[in-house]
């Protein structure tokens, strides 16, 4: 079986990374993985949640949202509608979770560090991209506190990127596009670091279901694929002291 | 290290299941694990959703809460705050799809079946034994409709049960208490059938990570615990015909 | 006439008082009146309403809901709703007036006790029932705080309780169940102490009207069906001190 | 003891109507009752709500609402809140409670009239001033609706008007202001028609109870006050045919 | 061409004022412009907006609303929806904006001033007609500040006072009628002080145009009515110190 | 006075335009106007209002919003406030009646075309920038409909486009942005065609006001200004047919 866009199923698409696209914000990028493209961008503040007040601890968090026309027929907007849907805020926390797990928030201090993850055009991956593209918005950001002094270490533990993996007809991929994601029996999310730790894994039948050996496989094929995202990452954020 | 409750790592709370508790519904159950309690109920009704009209397939949906006071402090109802917290989502999500996998939605034929899980009480567990309690009440409604000739096939596949597992200090231990899962550096929510298929794996390090061996032990524990829920389901569900 | 379980029309249904059925509350009970089965939660705090901050003066308030089976058909979650219908916020502001009248709020101090009504399967009288549950929940949060020496003196001023009656084709009853609470012309919810004075009298035509005549049979037949729960109440509450 | 304006205890403040207040509503008045001023419109649609559809049956249906300033400090309103306050629905549930049972729904035909009463200066008996102004603007759409011919026979079955009753330090007094309402131990709203029947009687203790004997003298008070009442509205509204 | 009233291009319908309209505000009036017919009243509070605080600083904010049926068919109230729409929005700060221009804010100290404007019948020009109004009604309140000494210099810098003019089938027009209104090609609103400065001028072309000839001839339309309407307002205000 | 970044008084920013930004919209755009940056998309769907079902007619309507960093501070989204400003929906209404005018409705056939504006970077004139470039996606889309043979004839009747012009200290100025924009006196937003006639003209002064004088100087910057863009535009379109 070949796949649609030609690629091997141990293939990740093209990566592409622009880093600062943004003027205001305290580090930025857009990351494009084929024809998904994402908007991250930190934000520092001093406002930590109210459970950390005090604490001496930090905190970091995300927010994710798509243009409404980033998908092929257009959605509504969530604002319109007046409240987020199940699926962003399912989204939302798992990048928050994952990407301060990339931090120790004690050496960040009482700072809140917000990561905004904005799907400009998707194509399958949205969140995972967001996951890879956030981390390197959050390490711009330390980078910026370190230089202006306001942390005096690096608080950044390992970096932390992201990778969907699915079984098609039951053939293991990675880096499932729109048209194979809809069509996948198993879809799996998963995020590592930089030790080949687990971070967060979610593996889903959709009315379907997955034996060990096969979860083994996409395991497999994930943790090759993280391995090289982590390379580009490093690429783009250089040396961080 | 000795649990806090005196059980073994790979030991399950005690499960008791109160079948019929409702006069209304057409399947239900009040489901203890340990002092978790959850009211399940199934109601069957012949509203599918928009996208189902017409197909001749059905669908299986859930919804869950929780009492105020299920908890240790009482929790504001999301009815008065106006709306759903991301984590009653997140479950409800959750649930549903894995009690869809264990049904045949054509031979189901246009029906919608609405699992609501009500926590009376919560230590921990709340969601997998949702999913636990929540298909007997299916089982239970599937029997009505077979009994009263709705259906002609029973549309079940396979049992869905559930478990959670975790790394407490290193140490792998199935279904966390919540004093339990408060403490555990990697929580798992794993669903599986009666075929030892998996039909959702949720593994998240809570600000840690776990590595591949790691992973593999807790799928054990999690493996044959469901493997005996899943033998109590059948004694208190019965034949289906 | 001969009433459709049997029962005289001056007779109320059995009910049944399982007391500490939560392990987290300070007072509890689920309260059974023929079918219509409650679960009444006393939370202490002492966060009182803006209003009363350094008055000395405590509050009573209560709350109130439906799961969505506890109807004979499914009736939706208000959570998904984003609101609180009409009948909801009358009911619990009823029961929160009710029992607030049974506690002297300044011998209760600076507290916040909120009492919970969760109604688990309805048949009628679901807020007489709350209200008669209620007081009991309350009260055993009373005897916590003084075992706990939290207050010194019993706050409470005299039991309340509640229950319906009505005018069904002419005929005064007492308790509703909900067929006949359908079929009813005239609907009248009493609440009073053990003094035999009235807290509470809401007396509604349903497309219908009643007479000054009328309205002195249905209170004689809700005076002496108080009366009796009071006694109940008391049998499980005990002494108080 | 006098009461604060001079009034006798059995005394209704002046009541002042004017009518066809609105040149666009099928029926309208504002109604005065010493300070309380309210302007009650009807409106007449052919869109019954959903469970009335092809049954023949009409319905009479109200809100009520008070502009910001009505009172003496001013309210946030409830569109800015975006929620409507359980007291506010409390009251237009009973206004529309009230007027229903002024008409016979079947001879309405499938009519739906909405009848809005908005209070532009309140000065206590809102809820009771709308009922009994509302009246007034349902008998005038009626009185169009037959001149119209949209329907031939009259629906209205009786006049239904409303007064408040209460006591205060133990004496019964007929019609409350604010500030007589405010220091109110028991509160009573009572709604009648013109044959001297009930059809809502609600009567609150506020932390205070009442006897079977006070509760007698309250309700001769409001029906000696509605019997006036009932004679302005029909002074106003002349003879229906 | 005729105007439909019999009005010439350039005549203003009849405005009417009725000040002190309401008991409990701080400054009021009942304003009619033809049968527009708006409420508005002044309410003082020392509570201004979180980014004033203690900066010497006062403010005037706005809202605006309209009965259910001040409209010849009846509008769903925006409080029943859950949500102000956005015309009231756009509508509630045009007023603001409007009428904060008349005032120094530092010569007003931290005190808010809010102008309700609630239209309890419309004919066209509710906006206009509530800027017109709420200056009056402002001015009133000022004078009571001045008068119990809240304040020691008379903030207003000069009256504010707004018309609407439109071309209806290319003919400049003042003063638009709803019926007007609805058919014109151009709308505009414009605001102006009592020196013929602009305050703030809103024109639209619906699914129209215009040229800077025609914007010309109805500026001079506007500026001639505005003066009249100034002369009005200083009537009914007087002296102010 | 030397404007901030160097330009004369009457000089536009830079503006770029980056054609079919977007693979799944029927037309698209990112605009550049200086360091505000905004995707317009333009949706295509047979979906018309409520309003315009079978009268032959078509609508466009807008969309706006900011991305939560394109601002130098962050701001909360809209979607999780769980509702739209008011200044989102006065600008979105702006950009929809703008560009409406823009067609010939009837030409358009029952068509909607949704104009989506996502600001991804502000820099002041983010309304003006949004209305330009949503002109083209719409044009664009139009081409497309064209060569599809949705439609047979070109409904554009006109470009249409925008730009800010403001007092600062008295000096009129073209196309400000945003630090110029906060300190401005009078605020004025043009929207023209390309025959230099005015669709909306909305100035605002901001705590001040602007003479006939002011205006007009205004007026004659604007309308140079706009005569420029929209030769960028055409340039960027090419021929319709």
């Amino acid at each position: 079986m070949v796949r649609e866009d030609g690629r091997k199923n141990e293939q990740v698409r093209e990566i592409k990374i622009h880093e600062n696209f943004n003027i205001h914000a305290e580090g930025s990028v857009l990351i494009e993985c084929g024809n998904t493209k994402v908007i991250c961008t930190a934000t520092i503040t001093d406002k930590v949640p109210m459970f950390l007040k005090n604490t001496g601890k930090g905190w970091v968090t995300a927010e994710y949202s798509m243009l409404p026309r980033a998908t092929e027929d257009r959605s509504p907007r969530e604002a319109a509608k007046g409240k987020l849907s199940g699926r962003t805020m399912e989204i939302q926390r798992l990048i928050g979770r994952s990407l301060r797990s990339a931090v120790d928030l004690y050496k960040l201090g009482e700072y809140l560090i917000t990561i905004d993850c904005d799907v400009i055009q998707a194509d399958g991956g949205t969140r995972t991209t967001s996951i890879t593209g956030g981390y390197i918005a959050l390490a711009f950001a330390i980078k910026k506190m370190l230089k202006e002094k306001m942390i005096n270490k690096n608080p950044l533990i390992s970096n932390v990127a992201s990778i969907s993996v699915g079984l098609i007809k039951g053939v293991p991929m990675v880096d499932l596009k729109y048209s194979e994601d809809s069509s996948a029996d198993v879809d799996m999310n998963v995020v590592m670091n930089g030790n080949e730790e687990y971070i967060e894994i979610q593996g889903t039948g959709e009315e379907a279901t997955y034996t060990r050996d096969e979860l083994n496989k996409l395991l497999d094929l994930a943790g090759n694929a993280i391995k090289e995202i982590i390379n580009l990452q490093n690429n783009v954020i250089g040396d961080i002291r």
